[in-house]
């Protein structure tokens, strides 16, 4: 951005409005103070004008940083729905999502001046279980796709659970986020009916370095053991290479809503609550190494003999026991009125993201429900999954060719 | 900010990290790339490191442009809880404002991580009716502060309404907002129990241009017609000049929780839309006028000799009809998810703050609750009232002159 003093000593040229002539004398002092505005202006905004593209071979809002908000919508189709409302469903869906990620309001927005812009926006669509045997679509299943078996630590409401049809909306303002999660259900509303809304939030623009790994709400550095955005190794982890078409660039999302129990929690001092997890608190490093990204030592022992990270440990039981259960994590803190205990419910909504939900994380969860000494302090509430359509192009429909 | 041009051409020296020195040659390069880096971070982590004064003769949090989040917390006291407990809770809270609005974490923050700067945090305090009932400080109420009457048009939900002491919290970081939250109403449960939570939200810092007017969830810019921050109207407006020593330079809030009936007034066109406020949608300007700050002119007429502002829009009846009526209104927008109806439900958490809520606020709201064609799509489904308490400086602490 130009600097006040910049603009009046004349040093650089006025660029804010695309300006870049020599100009001098009363025209210029015009020019530059035009040129200031504008770069003021740009500044002020930046954030509402920032996008994430949205067509492609992968659905937006899976690859990527979270964005400061994110609202996961379910819904579930209505009685007599048939495959071709689906498709005229999703052709309703295509043009809200091509026009709104652009910073554009969708068709009979009644609000557009809500839509200032597109602030990072994305918007993800996936179907449940449901959908493949409401419209006898088994064979369009991808591989390792189905209904989670239960875990003993599960103590699921269904009310926060399950759903035909997910529509996940990330955007890093609020306002914006808001408005557009209106319009999405409106746009629905013939074809499905609200299941359940669940808002999750991380850090504002702003606050962290670029690229910083997000807290949880615990205080925990949370997400460092991931595939990398924009690496083969995330591709091949993450998005579906064959089977049914309609799925190849697509992926598998579970989504599980992980209630901490903070009070408890926050009795636990700083060194048990690092040797519960099996990172320092401070910079999200492993046990007795220095720097968050630093490689897990889990063999590693202290002068005493015993294991600088404790067997028990999060990390232990969490991290891929083979290079077959790696998957992406992308965990969203999220914090309610629990109306009946009159206190603040916080916890994740915790994500994962794999090609093959059975074959990646399906292990890794089973060896967590039977002994994660984490469990003591966080209860899984809600549960679902949903197979993420391919991405699309301008003049193509989301999903046709499941419903086409 | 430098541009990475700049410090490759070295045409400005490296102040990111204050160094103003003049160097040449390998170091003059590795001084420059820590310059830039230095002015990158500073840049991404900025709006963590912005504050908002926290001391002098008013609470923070009144006399500001709303920051993107905030949350509204009331407390119900303890059975048993004394005057000199308030006292010792005071002094708490005063110890955790001053600390956390300096971006510092409060003592024993059980994860002092999460506080990553300030983020423009606020903490604003305040007080029920209940308060000097109980306590039997009916001496120390400020002259106007009282219980509003019912209003037919009101569908109070006690859930929502009410309170004895209100906690304010207002962040531009919804993950820093919550983890306060949490911590204020931790350090209060000795004294009191949650009553309820309602959060509320603006636009992100860097979707609109500094002192844009914001929307509410109807679309309508909302909150123009307001004395002006900082000056001499605004403090003859809204802090108590006179009365109690305690409340000298505090204030009285009335929180409103108004539902809006979106479904309903988006059937509405633009033009009645228009008519039923008073202002236009895309400007905000009076009707028939063209800029958002233009006079209203309530007289003018059309040429077919009806009013250009119709006798039933909510502007003419929303307006003081004398200064007495002057206040100052801070809407902020809110989207719940209803859990019975199993749709969104979206408004306002409006508020008024008048140093004479019964002088200034109720004429108006007595005229709107009579008519108001807005009625017809907007219904106020909780309502409090607080007396916010003055200001403190360094070695004071909150409200002692009531509580001391």
């Amino acid at each position: 951005m130009l600097t006040r003093r910049q603009i009046l000593l004349g040093s650089v040229a006025a660029t804010g409005a695309g300006v870049a002539a020599t100009i001098s004398g009363a025209a210029a002092a015009e020019e530059y103070r035009k040129g200031y505005a504008a770069a003021e202006l740009a500044s002020e905004t930046k954030l509402a004008k920032s996008k994430t593209a949205w067509s492609g071979d992968h659905q937006a809002g899976v690859e990527s940083h979270p964005q400061a908000h994110t609202n996961f919508i379910a819904l579930d189709l209505k009685a007599g729905i048939t495959k071709s409302d689906m498709l005229r469903w999703m052709v309703i869906l295509t043009d809200d999502i091509s026009r709104m990620c652009n910073g554009v309001a969708a068709l009979a927005d009644p609000a557009p001046e809500l839509v200032v812009g597109a602030a990072n926006l994305t918007i993800t669509v996936g179907f449940g279980p449901g959908v493949f045997e409401k419209f006898n679509l088994q064979d369009q299943l991808p591989a390792g796709f189905a209904q989670l078996p239960s875990f003993a630590i599960d103590e699921l409401d269904k009310k926060i659970s399950d759903g035909d049809v997910l529509i996940h909306v990330g955007a890093d303002d609020l306002q914006l986020l808001s408005h557009i999660t209106r319009n999405l259900i409106n746009d629905s509303e013939y074809f499905a009916n609200l299941r359940w809304l669940q808002s999750g939030f991380t850090q504002a623009v702003g606050t962290l370095p670029a690229g910083t790994t997000q807290r949880n709400l615990m205080g925990q550095v949370d997400g460092t053991d991931n595939p990398e955005i924009g690496s083969d190794d995330f591709a091949n982890r993450v998005w579906i290479s064959d089977g049914p078409e309609w799925a190849i660039g697509g992926t598998q999302l579970v989504l599980r809503r992980i209630k901490m129990n903070l009070n408890t929690w926050n009795m636990l001092g700083r060194t048990e609550k690092e040797e519960v997890i099996g990172r320092h608190l401070d910079s999200g490093a492993p046990l007795g190494k220095k720097n968050e990204r630093d490689p897990i030592d889990f063999e590693a022992t202290r002068a005493d003999g015993l294991q600088v990270i404790p067997p028990f440990a999060h990390i232990r039981r969490a991290s891929a026991q083979n290079p077959d259960e790696i998957f992406f994590r992308r965990p969203f803190n999220y914090q309610v009125l629990d109306e009946q205990a009159k206190e603040l419910e916080s916890g994740l909504l915790w994500t994962a993201y794999a090609k093959d939900l059975t074959k990646q994380y399906l292990p890794v969860q089973q060896r967590l429900a039977k002994f994660d000494l984490l469990n003591k302090w966080t209860t899984p509430i809600g549960s679902s999954v949903f197979a993420i359509a391919a991405g699309f192009k301008p003049g193509e429909v989301l999903a046709e060719k499941l419903f086409g």
